[in-house]
């Protein structure tokens, strides 16, 4: 797999997680994520896919993940390396990460 | 294209929307936005993608879209239709429309 699909019969949970950062410290923020997911998430159980997102306006970043299950990815919120992570990102931003499943999808005729 | 994919090349804008509805009104909001995408948004220029995703603990929806460009998406915001719609989900959902770019992908190895 080379690249995260968006569809509603794959085996996933999706997590959106929505950063809320200083504009400047978004780069240092996306740099944390960056690093996060190369060293720590990737390598857990279930981790499918990660894609960090810069928002335009500067003062916010997302995470759109995908996981094998819902129990992967709480599995992974109670590894040390990963809350060492997410204790990094606190400290630098606000988040909020909530766990969805694909409803339903459109693509342009 | 019959399925949204998700990589740091493409010539896209990206809106993630993220709505906070009441969980007795999560239904009722997917239905209206898949509506909303079906009748209006699709079909407007630069439209390329749009995916609807459940929260899977009942108070959140997401939509995460893509637009040809900030230009394409910001003509929508100003058609007499989408806004009819919004004005319906903004009725029963408080919601946060950001524009993104993609930053960096990760995938299971």
């Amino acid at each position: 797999m080379t690249m995260t699909t968006i569809a509603t019969d794959q085996p996933v949970v999706t997590l959106i997680n929505t950063f809320t950062v200083a504009p400047e410290r978004q780069g240092e923020l996306i740099r944390l994520l960056v690093e996060a997911t190369e060293q720590v998430m990737r390598h857990r159980p279930g981790f499918v896919s990660a894609n960090i997102h810069r928002g335009l306006e500067g003062t916010r970043v997302a995470n759109y993940a995908q996981w094998r299950s819902r129990e992967d990815f709480e599995a992974m919120l109670r590894d040390p390396a990963a809350q060492m992570h997410m204790r990094e990102a606190a400290a630098i931003a606000s988040f909020d990460p909530l766990l969805y499943e694909v409803a339903d999808t459109f693509h342009a005729e």
